[in-house]
């Protein structure tokens, strides 16, 4: 699983106990899957269908750095499915685990659409394939 | 299951395709289930342990109204157990489903501690009890 | 009056006394009389045009409760009065009540429209007469 | 009237129907009133206690900027009253108007306390002055 | 230097250490730069091109009132200079500190367009300055 | 350079003019400043001392994924200088560049304080060499 977005616990990020808010880590953990699937699918416009069991195993608090991680499952024809993991980044201790959650790739419409992907891509791979195609053709 | 708290879809709810942010709908939840579970148990700290499998229905649009339905499933020891639909005020078609939330009630260092609550309460009786033993003790 | 809205008292809703911030206090009411409306008129474009005054009864804490009553007083032509309380959930403590808001019902270009409306009306009724009326037309 | 904060219309400030935020406006007044409050009493511990009539005159939209005023009517005991316009920066329309928000200066346990004011003041006066006195004393 | 925006440090203001987030002053010194250049240059669309080094002097906390004051440089082709500085109200101690803060007024394609503004103005003469007109007009 | 965390542009981050409100990419960059020094310094105290020029390349709109990226460039004795770019995930296309960002570590009576850290570490290198010492100790 590779872990990208991080976020320093601020006091806006709490609940009432003084505690990260439970509701404020699923906001991040639903944006980064949402932007996860946006760089894979090479598509816009993607919503969230599903989201399985969410376990919360420790928390955290003001000061502490989150980290949140994705990985693909699974390439469906209009879907993906992430894993999802949300740790403490000093420690890595798990703040966070969600073993499946499906996003859907929709066309202009709002219906689901073939999104061709089958495997993980490298936003860098792509720019440098663009640009050898750019040069063979110029 | 009673439905208590709406919310005005307004832009910042909105995700990047102009439909209601999943992560705001995951953050009412996780901030109804708290309230609620802090009025019924009567106890100011409490935490989400466990959310299960979350289907994404349908979604909602600026200038929409969707109310968050609860409803408690079980009282545990520890715990309460809670199910819960958010859906559009005006045609009640279901925005999101969860099963299965659970909350618990910690203790001062933070400890699961029994609550002693076995079936819904409601606050007006609670106060014209508070109210009746009052008045028989003046 | 029937309250609905319930929020949790965050950090994020403090003032810099730590106690529950005017300012929110009054988007949440405006907030609630704008959804409140929607509702009853059941039209998306409704304007906030007058609040009476408003009183500062008492305060809230981080980690309090605090609900939202809406009643309706009268229904004008292109209008409709609202009285208000917020209180404390768990004690009924009032801590803001405000008489009368009034809120306009406004056409595509912005102007006052009538709404035809004279009476409370329930969404479960008018849902369940939709419901009867497509039967009967079936 | 002295008009200090301004403000810039954004896609946060909106509400559904695409115009500034009813609620926002009136949480920007009451901030407005609490700062200008504790720089007039010299005191950080200053709250709302209440708020006379709100008309709102017109709105503003997305791009536009408003600045909010505020007028000291009245120096009381332990309050001082205010007068506020909020208007639109470039045409000086009115949006709202408030005759009269009572903010009240307490001591450290919550209660009113006398704050000593009786006219307006200003700061670079008192910072002018305390240099003033600085010098004698050297 | 005119200093005319203030703020109320609160504790969505703050960072982890409990002193006044650097970036939260950042976006207030972005948008008074924004909203002071539409001001001076009678033009909605103006963006941020350019800000020079930033010292941040000192810090505030919860409680504590800041103003930002903005100061004209020099009136370009197409764009126009500020200098700014973010102070404590009560004291005038610094904050932040910026020298020149570039920025640039586009047409409705986004591109550099003249403003045709070489000093300052103020929006009452500029009304006074319409009234007059309109009464020789009539 | 290494780019770790990611924002997904939403309604909420946009300015009047409906691209990426500048403020917000400042405030960005300056948490992400913040946690990075936090991760390399291992202390939790950390504030920003100064950012040099700051230039805005491009922008961004609603739906596009920016990603920031840090470098450090100088562990100074109580302080890191840092290097900083914000630039469009999907085609590197270069939204803000700074040059430098030196963000100063401080002991709890916050006074600047030595760190000393000379280079870069990891967070799973540092967690490795625990395990290994616990190990060597058990």
């Amino acid at each position: 699983m590779r872990f990208h977005t991080r976020k320093w616990v601020k006091p806006e990020d709490l609940n009432a106990n003084g505690t990260l808010f439970g509701g404020k880590v699923l906001a991040w953990i639903d944006e980064e899957a949402a932007l996860y699937s946006i760089i894979q699918l090479e598509s816009k416009k993607v919503v969230t269908k599903y989201i399985s069991e969410i376990n919360f195993m420790s928390t955290a608090v003001e000061g502490d750095i989150v980290e949140i991680g994705m990985e693909v499952t699974k390439f469906g024809h209009t879907s993906i499915s992430l894993n999802c993991e949300v740790r403490n980044k000093m420690n890595h201790e798990s703040i966070v685990t969600v073993d499946n959650i499906i996003m859907v790739n929709l066309d202009a419409n709002g219906n689901p659409t073939p999104h061709g992907k089958t495997k993980i891509e490298y936003v860098k791979d792509r720019l440098a394939k663009k640009d050898k195609e750019a040069l063979e053709n110029a």
